[in-house]
């Protein structure tokens, strides 16, 4: 069985990526996930409908859009988004890193069409 | 229903405090719970029969020690601690500050004796 110094994990290595858009998980937690994002670009509009998500902002600053309203979070910012509430994420300025918590297998429905606040 | 921005947690206001030892939830993600502990001091020997508990350390340092082993973690560091593993917790340092991600109903059974690296 490895050490447990042999599974920390350093989420300034995990980050550490030119890619426009990197997404992948960091860690298990029972039946859910802690994925890192890396993002330079907006994502797409799309509802969890079985599970609650939180974000958790590490580095530059994170938008997240809802229906009819707009949320900007700084670096040691938190939201949680309750199952089936719609959502975007884009970058606040050029680069955003942050940490998400959600069920392993949540589900996720793009939209048909665009919401906005 | 209160807006989503009105949600937003703000975790350096969560960590200010003088108290030697600081434990509370911050966010609820379906049956899981993320805390938030800010400590000057060690916690007790214990384990968590029925979940896994993921640290991840925001400020300072924190030190992880189980039976035989002891590692140390720094800012942005993380460690999933499974179920049923034993362990303490101690800052490294005059005080820490990190999250930790585990079922909300996780119990959590004392040891009666210390074990150690």
């Amino acid at each position: 069985m490895p050490s447990h110094a042999d599974r920390v994990i350093d989420l300034s290595s995990e980050s550490n990526t030119s890619a426009a858009y990197e997404n992948h998980a960091v860690a298990g937690v029972n039946d859910h996930v802690i994925r890192i994002s890396v993002m330079t670009e907006p994502y797409h509009w799309h509802c969890h409908p079985d599970s609650d998500e939180t974000f958790l902002v590490l580095e530059g600053g994170l938008i997240l859009e809802f229906e009819g309203e707009s949320v900007e979070l700084l670096p040691g910012h938190m939201l949680t988004v309750e199952r089936g509430v719609c959502h975007r994420t884009r970058p606040l300025g050029e680069r955003s890193v942050n940490l998400t918590f959600e069920r392993a297998d949540a589900r996720t429905e793009a939209l048909p069409a665009p919401l906005g606040p």
